[in-house]
């Protein structure tokens, strides 16, 4: 029976199953809502169960992309587990537990964000880089930072939305994060946006003032991550990063920010290849956790 | 002749230059005032030419923790250079070229903060931690940052002193970074102690509103710290610090930004094990610089 190695994107809004080897191998790939933490659990299971028969292949192993924050500590109990996240019904969830139990095969966890961003260094915009980060700006906003190669776990992990940035005097929204009044995430995802504006952020022309305070929050971001770990590339993920308008206004905004103090030529001369979108565009989440998978074998 | 280690501490107000093998092996220390370029490299030049044939040794390699922003890719021809820095007479100037031409000696060279970081990591209360990050917060503020056991440098350098927070809206001052209006350094420096208060941190009642100010940005730096790179230890140091009762007071408030999202034992229950000083003490930079020089050797 031939190998291949099988990925989970497992976001706080859809999970992405996957089996394969690279973007130009995919064999198998399904995606479902993410609804209860059994439901959802139970889908995953078997849609590897089904497929492995269905395709006469065995499973490596399994990356596991994960919404957070999740417990990435070996030595700890709360390893496998979904913990703080505001998402109701999945504080406190044994993700890897089940799937372990039901499929029989080793399942290698990081975030979400780590997972893409391991999947953008393999095939992506991170490919030759070794000190990058992937961002996720959608229902959520994340951050993956991959240091020497290597993603960063640290204490617990980034949670890089949960940075506190400065609000625009203009801006009367409160914030949409729980627990951070001026958090990164609470001001500049998706959610945020539609409920400062009560309208969507596909459906806000390009014009709309929205941009200009999304292009703010994100800027100050970026310079904040620039002047801390000094990254070597920024991709841009997400689905508010679709709004492909976006990216100049942020590079121009960025360099603002830093106002000279960072000489690089890359940065004040070449930012547009500095701050770039993903090249495996909306499925760096899918295919990272089938590079995540493969980093452990590799 | 017996090998020893040199190292030089490269302060944007005094340069301190050691020959030695650890903290309790040190044979020879000078420091002295960073006045022109050309001036303070020649007393270095000197103290190691004098030293050397004094105590009859040589050197086998020279650990420059430096003051910046400098270019640390040997690939640029920044490099071994002090680039941007606002001090004057200082920017755009060669500082390995005529160290290593004058004493013909390899030199090591990194940032003053990842030099003192890797010196707490080898004998102070960096010791046996992975991941964690070392501050300095005195006349300038800069961070280490270490990863896996070795310091972050990426596209330039960490420049953490400038990342930018919100200002406290009771704040009247201006910041005192000539580069940024809201940076952590311009902010939260000593020098900005001094110009908001008229007078200096040193002379400042523990009860002064302006340890109010100084606690409130130091504890929005550290949660945009933990909740960027997550480190396992934050030890903050330099002249500020010095003051020690504001530790318990940054403790408080970091845990306040933070407001449980972050699940660990160690920030909610043992905070003062997380955040702390260094305990190389004031010798951070100086030890620094000599584990700096072995770092190449081991």
């Amino acid at each position: 029976m031939d190998h291949f190695y099988g990925g989970v994107e497992a976001g706080g809004t859809k999970f992405v199953c996957v089996i394969g080897n690279s973007p130009n191998e995919i064999l198998a790939e399904e995606r479902f809502s993410t609804t209860s933490p059994q439901e959802t659990i139970q889908r995953t299971i078997k849609f590897f169960k089904t497929k492995k028969e269905e395709l006469k292949i065995e499973l490596t192993s399994i990356g596991l992309g994960c919404f957070g924050p999740i417990g990435l500590d070996k030595k700890s109990s709360d390893y496998g587990f979904i913990t703080s996240t505001p998402k109701p019904g999945w504080k406190n969830t044994d993700i890897i537990g089940p799937l372990q139990k039901a499929l029989k095969v080793p399942i290698i966890f990081d975030t979400d964000v780590n997972a893409a961003a391991i999947g953008e260094g393999k095939w992506g915009a991170g490919k030759n880089i070794s000190n990058f980060i992937y961002f996720t700006i959608g229902t959520g906003i994340g951050g993956g930072i991959i240091i020497d190669n290597q993603p960063v776990h640290g204490l617990i992990h980034p949670e890089i939305g949960h940075i506190l940035i400065s609000k625009n005097p203009m801006d009367q929204f409160t914030g949409k994060c729980p627990f951070h009044e001026n958090c990164f995430e609470g001001l500049a995802s998706g959610p945020s946006i539609q409920e400062r504006w009560n309208i969507s952020a596909e459906e806000l022309p390009p014009h709309h003032q929205a941009w200009d305070f999304e292009t703010e929050y994100i800027a100050k971001a970026l310079s904040i991550i620039i002047c801390t770990i000094s990254p070597q590339r920024i991709i841009l993920g997400g689905g508010v990063m679709q709004q492909l308008h976006l990216f100049p206004k942020i590079q121009s905004k960025t360099i603002d920010y830093l106002n000279g103090y960072i000489q690089s030529a890359l940065i004040l001369e070449n930012i547009e290849d500095y701050i770039v979108p993903p090249k495996l565009k909306n499925k760096a989440g899918m295919l990272g956790a089938i590079a995540l998978a493969q980093s452990a074998v590799n």
